[in-house]
Order: C-alpha cells, then structure tokens, then sequence
C-alpha cells in the first residue's frame, strides 16, 4: 500500500461558543502524534503517509472534540492516491506553481 | 464506541471515460458486503454503523477502482457522530421531516 | 449552461444544541422554494437545475442559520457537472443498479 | 454581508492522464483574476473575500476543465463564516498554533 495524501477537519456541533480554535488544537496535537507529515491550513490538517496510519490518526482524533465535552462531531477527510507514482504534499505544490509560471 | 452515519464517495481520475457508474458499481458492491446499513444516493453512498467497520469498509472500498485499472482514486467520507443519543439515518430524515411538515 | 446534480450540506456552529434538525428544515424550506429538483438525504440535499440557480439557491440558504442566530455557518457544496450527456439524479442511481443487478 | 473563508477543488474526469496539474494551473490563474485572497494548498485553493465573489470565481473556474476537453468536472466548496467577528485566513492558522504552543 502506498502513500496518500489526505485532508482531515473535525468539528463539534453545538458547544455554545462560534470558536472552534481550542478544538481543532486539541485535534492537531493528536494528529501530530502520528507518523505522518501534517500542514495546517485555513481550512483543515493536509497529512501525508500510508492510508492505514492516516485512518488510524483520522479515527484518534475523531474522538477528541468528545473528550472535550463535544455532544456531537463531524469528521471530513478526502484522500488522494496514485498508484503510478507517489504523492508528495509539497511536489503537488510544486508541480501546479511551476505551470502557472511558465504557460 | 457508538454508531456513525457517514457518506462515501469513491472515483477514479484520468479513467479515459466520463461515464463512471461502472466504478461506483464496484465500489457499491464491496461497501455493501460490509455489516452496514448503506444507502445509495445521486453523489454517494451513505453507510451507518460502527466506527471501525465504516472505516475498514472505506478503506476496502478505496482499493477497488484501482484494482479495475485506474490509477488515481480520490475518496472523500464524511462522519457524523453524536453521543446524546444514537444517530439513525432514517430518523435525521424523519426528524427533519417532520418540523418541515409542522412548522 | 448545462444541468448540474450537486450536494448541499449547511450547518451551524456553536449552537448550544447537538440537534441540528431544525436548521436543516430552515435550510430545506429555503431550498425548496427554488426551481430545482431537490431530494434530502441523511447527509445533505442533493439538487438539481442550472449551476446559476443551484448557487443562487445555496447562497439564500446559507444566511438561514444567521438569521436563526447562529453567529458561525459552515456550507459545503459538492457539483457534479457532464457535458457529452446531461446528468439527471435519478438517472445516476439507476444506472449504478442496474450494473449491480447484471454483473 | 461579511467576509467568508472558503476551499475550493476543482477537478476533470475522464481526461485519460491520472496527473491533474494542468487542469488545476488554469483553475488557478481564473481563481487568482478575482479580488480574492487565494492560497493554493496540497488538497485545494483556499479563498477569502465577501460570498459573492467567492461563489462568482468558483463559476468561473467550474468552467476551465471544460475548455481543455474535459467531459466532466467535479467543483467542491466549502464556506465557513462567522458573523461575531470576521474571519481571516491566516488569523484563523495563527490562532490555532498560538493554542497548540501555550498549553
């Protein structure tokens, strides 16, 4: 099994306050944990290994807005894998900012 | 760990066809031989069920496009978990139903 | 400008409630009162028409939670769009059963 | 109406080549033609301006993988506003990090 990247955001529902900040940095600390390269975005955590320690990171953290005192959670992840050679979060930068400068 | 209810939806990219049924049929197929509740609509595949099997089912399923010659497959899932009271995927329709009706 | 079959998921933040069901009817409702073919799902809606009026459609239902009092929304919108023949929702279930039942 | 946050991800179908970033560079120069703060991520573009605009851009960009041939495309947002304060995309990363520091 080869390497994916992937896009997890995981959020609670109904906590009483429009922040969710203290959540997605008790999220991060669990995802960081893994063996896995993580990039925090505006909009989610974009991680890079192998599917299982993705999911096995994935499914940790799912459970921490919870800890947290979370009724309810909603959890997004997109993964992306090609088998004809492997992602590579930065090459996937790399290869569309090379276009745009030179077309 | 309670029950989830959760949308998949797995494609295959640079396929050579628009047309993907065929794929999502596969992917249908394996999703289905998991112990979960599915439900297959116009933009995906809803399952219901425990954490885990929906994961270890995802991740089956994320196999399968590749497995028909593709060599790039983006799955996205989304979760949504609440620990008040169990998630039914019939009952959030019914529920939302129901205030449509009376309101 | 062709037909396009999309997703619609609005949700609130911060609510004090983990029950979302009586956002999701607002949103519905708001939804509903455009020209599109709509079906709700436990996940989302999924609606179909023009993308003008699809995004139309979603921008109305996106203030619906605000105008409940929800001080945060977050909306998801997910288009699937063919050019070589025109989607139709119901069509893109049936054509993945009928793969089911003949192969 | 306020500012938004958003993430974008515009993709083809069946374009016969698993690499896509051709398609996401001209997604991207469209994208980057609007009044909007943008920033290309492994997973996606990410968007901040008021709605309107945001929604008028990812159109736009629906469109591009249709000029160079594409049969079908695949458009994804997602919008997360807040009306208590406005957001800011690098606001957003730097409050999440000055948690994940300080406890």
């Amino acid at each position: 099994m080869g390497k994916v990247v992937a896009e997890v955001i995981i959020v609670p529902y109904g906590t009483g306050t429009p922040s969710l900040s203290r959540y997605v940095a008790d999220v991060e600390r669990v995802l960081k944990s893994y063996n896995l390269k993580t990039m925090l975005t505006p909009m989610g955590t974009i991680l890079e290994g192998d599917l299982d320690s993705v999911l096995e990171a994935v499914k940790a953290a799912h459970q921490v807005p919870f800890e947290s005192g979370a009724l309810r959670v909603g959890t997004t992840i997109r993964i992306d894998e090609r088998r004809d050679k492997e992602l590579d979060m930065y090459e996937k930068v790399k290869s569309v900012e090379e276009k745009l400068r030179t077309e």
